[in-house]
């Protein structure tokens, strides 16, 4: 499936002869080589359950999910934000490329995941609006992304907001959007995708508390020096586990009916299970 | 026109009970008071001129653009492109609310310019996704604002290119999009808008030769300053005044027939004139 999701984002980010080609570079060194697109996959995913019938919108919405991510992790590294200069193993978008070309890519990838949407729509127009809203809200303002960011800004926190808009928005728009590209209703797929967006919040905290940095491919303990919140200080590492196997088994329950739901759980379990860091399965067996 | 405009974009931009504070203010800024609001009243002049029988959607289209046009104003100014400490006659965003909030402020407008599109575009999708494919390409790369601005980051620029992108992409996507919204064939509106954004350049340029700091709103005299490329410079004053009166006269020749072409040619002279500064009109008459 990963395979697949690169090769329609690298149709996508094909540099054009007149575009100016540091931006183009850019573009792509934001998105390959990827992490686990572990969003597209899950949109795909359950577009396949749902009997996936307009493929090709299925897609794009898959890849304007995995442009959305990067353009934020693209924003979230700049030195006004997190100053991080590694990610995914390598030098951080504007240590590789600059300022300038960082906050440009960020901009050209967010616009670049609506005119994807945009244009492989014209089929089903009714979904690809559809598709623009969710994605939309699970960016914007006040219950997406950029929110999320937002709310480091300010003096006071509400961290239930703040994780759901942060982490948890793209993992909801992702099950959503799977289910809309395929013609359903994307109500019924909300709680599969919020459940797994709080494990995957889970799954980050005990990266960042126990992964070495290769691991990880960015700085980790950051938590822990920037004093966030860290489900690893609040439950400690086996109750940390625990949790986030049972966000996987909820999120697997909250599959609705549908022609794949079968192997649609199952695959919902098994990605659960790659999200625990190996060394500390151990631990929780 | 600008009153309408305004009124759409305060409702656009009320802020939501669980948003983060500081993006919702500086959001605001970023937005109003507005300057002279030009790409938005085009497209409702040339929805107008069609007939304009989806005017909810013209109205979202119009809005969208002088989003768009905002957070492209906000990248701009930060520190890393023209550090700008005033825009409008008041602080920078990021003076006034730090970078942070400026990066999140562009990212959450462009985010929202789509959303509106496609919150209005229900009864009418497939206008809606034409609109969203033609701010998408006037936006991004290769020819929007992003791929304008991103020109500046290279070691040689082309200068036709680099004034298209930057500033006459949304131009014509503002006479597009208004002939979109009411179900007409916008590529009989490209050339207008081509020639209103060469139009728009060249009375940029007079305005930052000769203007104060205080009329413009902004830093003048930047292009000396920074070596870019000028039309008073290469033209001479007089020279400039007659290219750009010029440019307008074509822009309004250029009017495709349709119910309102007549009262459309006149309002784009008279919005022709009143780009020229004040004080030079005599110089020119």
């Amino acid at each position: 499936m990963k395979s697949r999701i690169d090769a329609v984002l690298s149709t996508a980010l094909a540099p054009a002869d007149d575009a100016p080609p540091g931006l183009s570079s850019a573009m792509r060194y934001a998105v390959f080589p990827g992490g686990a697109r572990i969003r597209p996959s899950l949109c795909l995913a359950v577009a396949e359950a749902c009997g996936n019938d307009a493929p090709a919108l299925a897609e794009a919405a898959a890849c304007s999910l995995e442009l959305l991510h990067c353009a934020s992790l693209a924003h979230d590294d700049l030195p006004c934000f997190d100053d991080a200069d590694v990610r995914r193993g390598k030098p951080s978008l504007h240590r590789a490329f600059g300022q300038p070309l960082a906050v440009l890519t960020g901009d050209a990838l967010i616009v670049l995941a609506f005119e994807l949407i945009a244009r492989a729509g014209t089929a089903t127009p009714q979904r690809a609006l559809a598709l623009t809203m969710v994605l939309a809200q699970a960016v914007g303002t006040p219950k997406g992304i950029v929110a999320g960011q937002a709310w480091e800004s300010e003096a006071s926190v509400p961290l239930d907001l703040y994780h759901r808009a942060k982490t948890g928005a793209l993992f909801t728009a992702a099950t959503m959007a799977g289910a809309i590209a395929a013609g359903r209703d994307p109500g019924a797929w909300r709680p599969m995708g919020e459940k797994l967006g709080e494990g995957y919040q889970v799954a980050d905290d005990l990266l960042d508390a126990f992964a070495s940095s290769e691991e990880a491919g960015k700085p980790t303990m950051r938590d822990v020096a920037l004093a966030r919140p860290n489900a690893v200080a609040a439950l400690g590492v086996s109750g940390a586990i625990s949790r986030l196997r049972a966000l996987i088994a909820a999120a697997a329950d909250s599959v609705p009916e549908c022609p794949g739901s079968t192997p649609l759980r199952a695959l919902v379990l098994q990605m659960g299970e790659r999200l625990i860091p190996a060394r500390l399965k151990q631990t929780a067996a």
